[in-house]
């Protein structure tokens, strides 16, 4: 047992530096049998990185018995590639059984993967691409810092990594917010793949973070006293903190230390022979390899990281718009928003903003909550990955922003978000050729074939502002992550057969189920969005020349209800119809889910072809065909030309 | 007109000072004008670069008669909404008509978009998503280095935008390679959308790029005779070269200037009375707005920015793999890379890598052509919109990089790539379950649903080595963006009937083709790329089982035939199978094709269902039932009930 002293006294005391030592022994010993066991994996950066894993994780203020212990300090690993050390410390300290770890290091089925995952206790947040660490820390920082907690952030970061440009945007943001509960340690091993990190690409990190604002301490990065020092908090910080450990990779093997070729490879089961033997570790590989091949783990062991994903009880009472209202789908979201934080006042969400706020309509929710307004500039990336891990610490967090930077800018965040099982609700307010003239860079039409392909996420598409707000409310009443879709413009409210509006006062949003927005026996018509007053305008002009048109809203249109798909085998013609790109949207969601059996109707898809140019958003329809006069026509040929063959 | 100068004169003859202040008066006319017929636009930040634009476009080696003269300057604008400005200078300066750009702006149909477009003479790169254009300038000064070209690269940007993550890693890459040619011009008028700029998210531009090696010039941005001495080449330049220019967002309009709604908000009419007023331009505002309303202008009159893609006319020989070789997909990418090299020798293509030349196989590339091997470092997204601006300068240009960074990270640089007509070929060489133990924040199974919904980006998955150095082949020869996929492991050489390669001597690859593999007529199955072999043993299986399954392999899956679709017409059952998120992957490529019609067979689609783990990828397939015995088990249980029903 090595006494967790928290940082408290000004030196480490002997014991603990001594029990320090003799933890990092065995780790290396660990790193070496796991992966030459694995035959791959990441040694040099976790010998490197072996001192700062076991400094943080015994003196931090966690707890192995409680690994989500509230208020805890909090440890994230940005170069999750070193996962063995990391592991190897979490299993040594008493996270669970290191012997576990070691055996089945990236063994299909274990949950010791490859790079390191949420689902393992101790782990914060799964990481493996570069660059997103930082970022999560600080959105970790924000929550808990609202959270009332006074609580550590730490991040461990490889110095190759600080070649990416998300890392600056998080450096400036945590600067921004005064986030001085964070600490950066930067494994200053001096090498990434291709050679040394001076050749490769040189950042002078000493200068950059000072530039930021942030406090620079370099140390030598395997002097344990020296790097405790430099972790002890600050009495009075000016800011967050980087320490720069110099360090060694491979350190500890002679043979490995500093060698590139060592990042990324394996020892042979000779060369880890004789590491073990260099560090005085006995050598089982053997024995472990016979059990390794024994059998495949049963599965996961632990915690399913999903659980607790933070939700509003109470979402108020739903605003109805009257069919005479006349505003937008983002307004409805805005107003929603607001609704939700003035009842509740102790669980106010987290709103972020890449400097959109008027836009998307966050900016009335900015003016009544700025502590919980987090203005993140123009830097998506960060944001993306902030907000992300800032739902994973209890509270129902949204981010706002157009389509094109809420989607396509930040899709392998969003990805990573996924892989966490965050609890993240983004809202894209500018989406489709419904943007109109700022032109084909900002036209968002892709948002299902990015967001929908994400299995952790639930897509709305609203059709009108009474959707939207129910929508809305839903997800901060859900967990897990939500997308939710609109476009920018005027969306007349959509009414039933008896005039009122058919999301209002008797309706309730359930995730997955389609609405009838007017029924027909000719040929069916599935849409989305924006496109539902369209739609309903083509039925109308049908109607007139003697069609009867079905019209059905697929506001959840990655989660087709079997009710549905039912639905459209029993007409003649089916047709889809989005402001969207045709050969990725919901005309392909149908036909894939059609696609199971036989004898589905035809489909018509209807959407974007290739992309919209600039202009007034109607006029882009009518080049594209989409207008309920070109739909109404498009589907009357078309049903002639089944009727006579 | 106003001299061009070159930049050469110590000062700017005083004709020049009239005659650009002259012109500069006439364009935030212009801008007023346009922005106000549109009704929409950006014309705060416009006039802040007004100066800067007259001054580039009228001074540097640029020529409005001949607007790709080889070896000219290339201005790039990155804040690419300031295009009022941007259309009225060129215009002006004789590009073309500016009459027709200030009646047509934002009008659907028009060339003169809402954020620049380079079918636009003069205008080198489409931008509009912010923090684009470095990277831009990046690839081009790096490109026309090769070629011999002293000339310069002007890239304006906004302050705004320096918050973006990817500009940072722009400057170390600019940095790194010595791009003297480069000199950034920022507009500092201190504002964006949400307010000041230093309240929004605080930069210090001049610490940053002085950390990064730049050489910084401070500037009254409005300051002609100053702003030409900023802009002159040094002597003896250090490198790239930034001049910070203070500026005033709406500048010449006294109720205009500094005030941040004008970002985004164009005048009212009464407004832009005002302002002309002010700025003693004419009101013709309501004749330009009948001449708007007359017509919408008849479509493109402009080159097709496609022309000019680089190909190479000789690949040479094609290798051929024995039966018996033991290879991967990307050695054969390798080679075939230095073969295109080797043959090619006065037109090498370029090739850029993020530090993973050794597991991507371009080291050879390296070694052998050090100067067209162009390391990026961890610094993708940088990387992936240099090497498309490269692309467009008379080179084939290579990026190959691992799937998850060339195509989950950079999908919004490949976007604007697409929109741009880029020629650049991504090779994504660890696609898939089959990089296995890495994890799931390394498989990448979500690359159709991303770049197969680009419109200008043909996808191939090669099926062995054979077909792999053929297709890479291909794509040099052939203009456009590619993107090439393949996995991590050796795959055996597909055989035909007579025991010799497939894809050997008497193949040649054509775009859009399918390739059949083994004939049968119970059922087809679709596949591709390292699922070739694995669906031939299933065949093999079900052959013994009396089951004849035809086994085809789609290797441009984004591109299915209609003699494929045809055929797979005629099979009582089609099944898809594939390394890939089966939702929106081959299989759903194939259901939207067939969905046209009715009276598909039913599809069977069988791919990565969710995220995989960490393991060997023979596992990772098993734990997704992807191994031949367990698809050739679904495939007869799936027959069986067909028949029974």
């Amino acid at each position: 047992m090595i006494e967790r002293t928290r940082f408290q006294p000004p030196e480490p005391p002997a014991g603990v530096v001594g029990g320090i030592e003799a933890l990092c022994r065995q780790v290396r010993g660990d790193v070496i049998r796991m992966t030459t066991l694995a035959g791959s994996g990441h040694p040099g950066g976790s010998m490197s990185s072996t001192e700062i894993f076991a400094l943080l994780w015994s003196q931090a203020a966690v707890d192995p018995e409680n690994p989500r212990m509230k208020g805890r300090d909090r440890i994230l690993v940005s170069h999750g590639h070193t996962s063995p050390a990391v592991y190897s410390v979490l299993g040594r300290l008493g996270f669970f059984d290191a012997g576990e770890a070691v055996r089945t290091f990236r063994l299909a089925g274990s949950p010791f993967e490859g790079h390191i995952e949420r689902t393992v206790p101790g782990v914060e947040l799964t990481t493996g691409n570069l660059g997103q660490g930082l970022s999560g820390a600080c959105g970790f920082a924000i929550a808990d810092r609202l959270a009332g907690f006074s609580n550590r952030i730490f991040v461990v970061m490889g110095d190759g990594e600080q070649q990416k440009g998300q890392i600056v945007e998080a450096r400036r943001f945590a600067k921004a917010f005064g986030l001085s509960s964070i600490t950066v340690v930067v494994d200053m091993n001096g090498l990434q793949i291709s050679g040394r990190t001076a050749d490769v690409m040189p950042v002078d990190l000493e200068a950059e973070y000072s530039s930021d604002g942030w406090e620079v301490i370099r140390v030598d990065g395997h002097d344990i006293p020296a790097l405790y020092r430099a972790l002890r908090p600050s009495g009075n910080p000016a800011g967050p903190r980087v320490v720069l450990a110099e360090t060694v990779m491979g350190k500890g093997v002679s043979f490995m230390e500093n060698d590139p070729q060592f990042h990324g490879r394996a020892l042979t089961r000779a060369e880890a022979g004789r590491a073990l033997a260099e560090l005085g570790i006995p050598d089982d590989l053997d024995e472990l390899a016979e059990a390794r091949r024994a059998g495949r783990p049963a599965g996961r062991t632990f915690h399913s990281p999903c659980s607790g994903g933070a939700v509003l009880d109470n979402v108020g009472n739903p605003r109805t718009y009257p069919p005479d209202h006349k505003g937008d789908n983002r307004s409805a979201f805005g107003l929603a928003l607001t609704d939700l934080a003035s009842v509740n006042s102790d669980r106010v969400p987290l709103v972020f903003d890449c400097d959109l706020a008027a836009s998307v309509k966050t900016e009335a929710f900015a003016k009544a909550y700025p502590s919980h307004f987090i203005q993140s500039g123009i830097m998506e990336h960060h944001t993306a990955s902030a907000a992300g891990a800032a739902s994973l610490a209890d509270r129902v967090v949204f981010w706002a922003d157009f389509g094109v930077f809420a989607v396509d800018e930040t899709f392998n965040q969003h990805r990573l978000n996924d892989i966490n099982m965050t609890n993240l609700k983004v809202v894209a307010t500018h989406c489709g050729l419904d943007v109109g003239p700022d032109g084909k860079t900002h036209h968002c039409i892709k948002y299902l074939a990015l967001m929908g392909s994400l299995r952790n996420c639930s897509v709305i598409v609203p059709a009108d502002p009474n959707q939207t707000d129910r929508a809305v409310r839903f997800a901060a009443a859900n967990p897990g992550n939500y997308f939710i879709a609109m476009g920018r413009s005027k969306t007349p409210v959509i009414t039933g057969p008896d005039g009122t509006p058919l999301f209002g006062e008797g309706y309730r949003f359930v995730y997955g189920a389609h609405d009838l927005l007017k029924p027909g026996k000719d040929a069916v018509l599935v849409t989305m969005g924006s496109m539902c007053h369209r739609a309903l305008e083509a039925a109308a002009i049908l109607e007139r020349r003697g069609i009867a048109l079905e019209v059905i809203s697929a506001c959840c249109p990655v989660s087709l209800s079997p009710a549905l798909l039912d639905r459209i085998r029993g007409f003649p013609l089916a047709v889809s119809y989005e402001d969207h790109d045709r050969e990725t949207g919901l005309g392909s969601r149908i036909a894939v889910a059609l696609s199971a059996e036989r004898g589905a109707p035809p489909l018509l898809r209807l959407g974007v072809d290739g992309y919209g140019l600039s202009g007034d958003p109607e006029a882009l329809y009518e080049m594209q065909g989409l207008l309920p006069e070109q739909v109404a026509d498009t589907i009357e040929k078309r049903l002639g030309r089944l009727t006579s063959s």
